[in-house]
């Protein structure tokens, strides 16, 4: 790192999978622990973590949508492995065993180290989702791939997860 | 940013998907939109969004490899909630209701926005890919991982989708 | 690439999977051969390319993930059409038809350019992997998201795989 530049990472959370999500948010809280700046922008499946209930769909087709895409932490499937639901299952109870923090310890975590969140308009539009259906947060913006740039460009680190 | 760093994005196009292939080029489009050179470097299945013809192939393999590889931005599916293509066809029709664009719209605004495209000469080799099989656009070009680095190196913003 | 700025390379490499595992470090050796410092974090299924044998399990959940888990390069599939197995086979064929290098080659040769291999300690918490079950490598060191954002902020290329 160069001085006088700000640490800053921003993270695209395109998945909603457990295991990537998990990845997403330890590197999220360690950097955030560390000083650095941290946006996360919650695109496609990544912003049905942010999902709090379920919301009305218009029409056939995004009420199919809405129901197929998880909502909340603690009913996303692993990436791989899944085995309709097992996988996820499996792994959750590994992680309770071993003593190691939960998605939703994490995400608490997040919360609590004042991370950005951005969730991605256009996704949200396509994916028929309304704001007062996602987890209050105070920090939670709405934000598009301009706003994205702006913060990437001013950050030492960006991954798309 | 830092005053007289040049605005750059590069993008390693892995994943063929509708999904993280709109992503890519919506960032993309933005990106050129707002100034940056931006360079999306298609490898293994982010190839199969250039193919304009499906091609011959030689041996019995790589028939079977080029018969199951897309052939366009159109016939991509989904990575998540596929269901053997009716996931696609879902979201297609969920964007075309809402008159967000389509992959191939922002495709051919990443043209319009003169964005560098290079296909990864490995990958192609592997999966038996000519040339001629590919779209015509005069800003794509072969290249391979040192062309990435060399690019990777010289942009603000790097990304893997 | 500005004067003075060590070149640098940081991968975090969550997917196990044949097809992203190649990118990794095809990349990776790419970057080592030009005078980069190069960084892979293997974590999550990414791991399992550094399991030299199955090892014990404690516990029957922990048995099933261990069995679950591919062990080394020879046993990855892939991300995209591996049809049980099947994808992964026929891609290793066209690999070998063609001359181009397999994963093990690359491996092998990430290994001669002295690429630095971390860990990831919770990832193999949770997967119930112990260190003496994973390949013998000098520069193979256990790490966690303090010790990778540290190299990637010197890093001028960073990507999560």
């Amino acid at each position: 790192m160069e001085t006088g530049e700000k640490k800053g990472l921003s993270i695209i959370l395109f998945s909603g999978d457990l295991d990537k999500a998990m990845a997403a948010f330890t590197i999220a809280c360690a950097a955030a622990g560390d000083g650095y700046s941290v946006y996360i922008f919650f695109t496609f499946w990544g912003i049905s973590l942010l999902r709090k209930e379920r919301g009305e769909g218009r029409g056939v087709l995004e009420k199919m949508f809405k129901l197929l895409l998880p909502v909340g932490p603690e009913k996303t499937g692993l990436s791989k492995f899944n085995f309709y639901g097992l996988g996820g299952a499996l792994m959750r109870l590994l992680i309770r065993k071993r003593g190691t923090q939960s998605l939703q310890d994490l995400i608490k975590m997040a919360m609590e180290r004042k991370i950005n969140f951005i969730a991605c308009r256009a996704s949200m539009k396509i994916l028929g989702l309304r704001s007062e259906e996602l987890i209050p947060y105070d920090l939670l913006t709405p934000g598009d791939a301009e706003t994205f740039l702006q913060k990437a460009a001013a950050s030492r680190i960006q991954l798309f997860i």
